[in-house]
Formats: C-alpha cells, structure tokens, sequence
C-alpha cells in the first residue's frame, strides 16, 4: 500500500466525469474551478480528527466519511451558499487502510452526491491515528453572503431544528457496545448530520436574516461569537428552545445550551420580516428563541429573571 | 488559553485590511473571495505535521511557519498560477501556544507577505502534536494553467535550481546540536524554500511549458507521475543533472534523484520552443535533464546505457 495505491482507490470511487463544476480535478498539483458570473467564492475547511472527533472503535467507517464533508459544508450553509466542490487531506492508518477506508468512501461519496459537492484533490499522508480535514469551496450570489455581523437591537433570534440533539445521540452511543449503530433520530443525527442548505439559501436568496451562522460547538459558546461580531447582545428565553424529549426537562435543557454537533442554524431576523419566517421550511422546524439586545451581553430570561448565560460548549483548549 | 484567543493572536498578526483581495477574512463561518474576470480558481493543500514534515526540537518555530504556507505555494506555481489566500486548519498542543507560537506567526506573516497570499480563514483545535493543514487558493488566466498531462515524445525535459539541495539540508540540520540554524544555503532551502511562482507565471503566460509539475517527492518519484499522466516515458541524462557539491559525486546523485522538497519545477518544452529557454530565469538556473519519450518507462542514461529509475523518493507509506 503506498500513496499512489490509497489516490488510486479515492479516484475509483471518485471518477472523473468531466463535470463543468471542476475543470481539472484530482491528479494534478492543484484543482481549477471557476465560480459563475456575479457569484462570490465561500472558503471553508474544518478538522475532523480520531480521538477528538470521532472514535475508531464507536463509530461506522462510514459516517466518518459523511459527516466530515457533512460538517464543513455546514459552515457554507451558514453563509447561504452553496458547495461545489471540496479537497480531502487524509492522514491514514496503515490498520485502517484495508476495508474501513471502503466504508469511509463510501459514506464520503453519499454526503458529497447527496450536498452536489465533488471531489476536487487533496493530500494523503500516513499517521498513526486517522486526522482528516476537508475543505469546502462554494459560491453565493455577490452581496448575497449571510455574515455574522449583521444582527441589530430589537432583531428576533431564531434556531432551526431541535437543539441538543446531536448531543444527546452521542451519550446513546457511548451506552451501545460496540460500532455505533443509527436506532433512532439523535443517533442518527450525531452519526449523519445534514447542512442546512436549503434553509441557508432560503434565507440569504430572500434577504430575510440579518446575520445568521451554524451551531457547532453548542449555543452557550456559539451565540456569543455572533454577537460580538455584531456588536451586540442577545436575551434568550429559555422556555421558548426548542429541546429535545428526555425524562429530566433540566437535562434537555442543559443539552440545548451546551450541546455541540447540531449543525443547526441560528439566525436574526428584523422586526419588521418576523412575520415572514414559517414555522417550519421544506419540514425543517424554526423557533423563535429571544432577541438581540443593545446591551452587549448573552443573558437567559425564566419566569422574568434573567442571568448570564456562561460558555460551556465545545471548546478543545478547556477540555 | 482557549480556542477563541488562539483566534485573537493570530488575527492581531494578520489584521484585516479592508483588502481588495479578500472581502471576508477571519472571524465569520467561511470566507468570500473572487477571481477576476476572466481567471479560474486553483485549488490545492497540504499536510505540516510535526513528527512527520518537521520536528519540534530541531525545526526553529518561524521556520514552520513560512515552510508550511511556501510549500502550498509550490502546487500554485507548479499550475503557472497565482496564490491569492489561504486557509489555515492548526491542532496545537498546549506546550507550543506561548513563545513557539509567536515565532510560527512570525514566519507565517514574513512567507504571507512575501508570496502575497492572505489569511483568509481555518480552524484551530488542541492537540498533543502540531498538525497544520494550509488550503492555497490561486488564480490562472482561464485556458492556461500548466498541467502534468500536456508531455509528449520528443519534448525536452528541464527543471528549476539545483535538485538534492533541502534534503542535503536536512541532513546537515540532523548534524547539528539543538534547533537549526541556517548556516549555508542548503540549510536555508530545507528550512525556507521559495516557491518558484515567477518562473510558473512566465511559462503559463509565454505558453512555453507543455506540461509542469513541481518536485516535491523528488525526481525519482514525482518524474514518473508527470509521465504517467501525459501518457508517456522519459530519459534522464544523468550527466546533465544539475547536482549539489558534495565530496562523493555519488551522493550528490543519489539526493539529486531521490532527495525531496526541493520544490523546483519539472517541466516539459516542445522542440520548436527549446530555444526560448534560457539558461536562466531572474537568476534561477534552468537545466535540461532528458527528453519525453513515446515508450512509457522512466529510464536513466548514463555512459550510453540506460537503466530504469526506480521510485526511492519520499513516500510516508512506504515508511
């Protein structure tokens, strides 16, 4: 097995269509691409490392292959663009190179046909442990791109989805023994995450969110990124979040504030457009959760008091 | 120390702008760039990883620094193109984020500026050992990007600079006690290679190159990959290669042959426009080594007789 053999493999399962998305694909020294006319470039790359983000022996070769690509197009979603191609690098186990690279590839190629983002290059090199990153190359119509920065006083806050989900599958995985298997919705979605794309270009096509990013490290340590890039603050009521069902209220709760993985998108809407979002899109649920506030701090408001809600999402460097 | 002041120091080494170049940079969930009119995007990336590309207790932290973004550089030179951003994905181990730190920015800014290629975004997470994955994002006038695939019979063969010098390099800084200094100019190669970005605009614009790849595996293993795919064959004429001083002609052959990160370029010229290529371009040596070959091996001649030439490049799968 030697580098050659591990790009043979990729571009088997990865053949060359000669699509018009990606002019000059894998085995060059680089991938060309051109996006459409009066369409900006999204940039976007995320790390999904053995150990950190996924566990050898609990989760399927193949949702590792899904929802690395599943993941950083999510940051795409959360600029309403879409994905059009991507570059895979790889660092892979000799034990890990045989039948669960097959897996991988195969659940890598679902996620890219299912989000119509292809294979454009990549590195691979060899490691001790399985570190992948991908980056995510998309495109959005010039002035289009929903930014973080955009959120004012009196906006509403809305989240899409269900939050703590995510989070909630993986303590269903850690229970199974064995290689994780999908028996039921959060595991599903802690396994499979799906972008929120459709949404993402609903909402930046109708210049409907002033400000809209995803939920990746939970909303205690994702909310607060939004609004400083702002400059604002934000109140959320906590009876209006969208929890998951669990026999404590308080345990969903705690998951709906801190959980991380949802991929969900969390996104600010002016005053006068609240009356446009729907209660849900194409099925997908969006709740309205509190407000952005001109006082710069991220507070919960229950039963009228308010407090300081603290950071306690995924952080690698607290861990 | 936690992921959001990670975020802060290096967004202090790289302020944003306003640039023209990129329209959204750090701190959103992806970045906004576009080509001009007119130009495809070029995209490619690469693995530094500690342990593997450098060591912790031998490579100085600046040195990390501008090899990890210079050597990215190289696929965008090695297409005739332009860097224009890149992004940077970072597992960091706690030890190296205070001083160590300081020092890779240091040398990341000094390689940004230099090859005019801004930060445009990344990811950064903990780990027990620094992995770096740098994205380059270039662009190349539509319909002249130098390819690997462009090589036919007859077709002379030249590379760029003097081949074996970084790993000769790399040998003296094993010698040495403690971090490397760059101490001769094989040293500093190891350590700061150039990526020969003028010399890939000049034969993409002049339409010179027929095929062109850079050498970053070195010859004996890159070579054959170029061939493979033009669909051809090639002869080396070992006396014509341009080897570094050594005591042992031998040796000089053997890093001239096998020896990686050179990051030269290898590249193909039609008999007709032979005679455009100097002898050397802005002071880069450019040497003829052998001619393109209609029979698909990858032969050495030497005192008439031709012998194959084996793969012995760098290949971390054959480790």
């Amino acid at each position: 097995m030697n580098e050659n053999e591990i790009i043979g493999r990729i571009a088997k399962v990865f053949p060359d269509h000669r699509s018009r998305t990606v002019e000059l694909g894998l085995g060059d020294d680089a991938a060309l691409w051109r996006p459409r006319s009066g369409y900006q470039v999204v940039l976007t790359c995320d790390w999904f490392l053995e150990g950190t983000h996924f566990l050898r022996d609990k989760h399927p070769a193949d949702a590792v292959g899904w929802k690395c690509l599943a993941r950083a197009a999510s940051d795409i979603a959360a600029m309403g663009a879409k994905p059009r191609c991507f570059l895979l690098s790889m660092a892979v186990p000799l034990a890990l190179t045989g039948k669960w690279f097959d897996g991988f590839l195969r659940g890598l190629k679902r996620a890219s046909s299912k989000l119509r983002c292809e294979l454009a290059g990549g590195d691979t090199t060899r490691q001790e442990q399985m570190l992948i990153n991908v980056t995510v190359i998309g495109e959005v119509r010039q002035g289009h791109a929903l930014r973080r920065s955009g959120a004012s006083a009196g906006d509403s806050l809305f989240v899409s989805g269900r939050l703590g989900e995510a989070d909630a599958g993986l303590a269903e995985v850690k229970r199974q023994t064995g290689i994780a298997r999908a028996t039921n919705e959060r595991v599903r979605k802690h396994l499979y995450p799906e972008p929120r794309l459709a949404l993402g270009t609903w909402l930046a096509e109708g210049q409907l969110a002033t400000a809209a990013m995803d939920l990746s490290d939970g909303l205690s340590s994702d909310l607060p990124r939004l609004c400083a890039a702002s400059g604002v603050g934000a109140r959320v009521e906590v009876d209006s979040l969208p929890v998951v069902n669990a026999r404590n209220h308080d345990d969903a709760l705690q998951l709906a504030l801190h959980g991380g993985d949802d991929y969900e998108l969390l996104f600010t809407v002016a005053k006068g457009d609240v009356a446009r979002v729907p209660r849900a899109y194409r099925g997908l649920k969006l709740t309205r959760i509190g407000e952005i506030t001109r006082e710069k701090r991220v507070v919960l408001l229950k039963e009228g008091v308010t407090r300081k809600l603290e950071a306690c999402g995924w952080d690698p460097f607290r861990k």
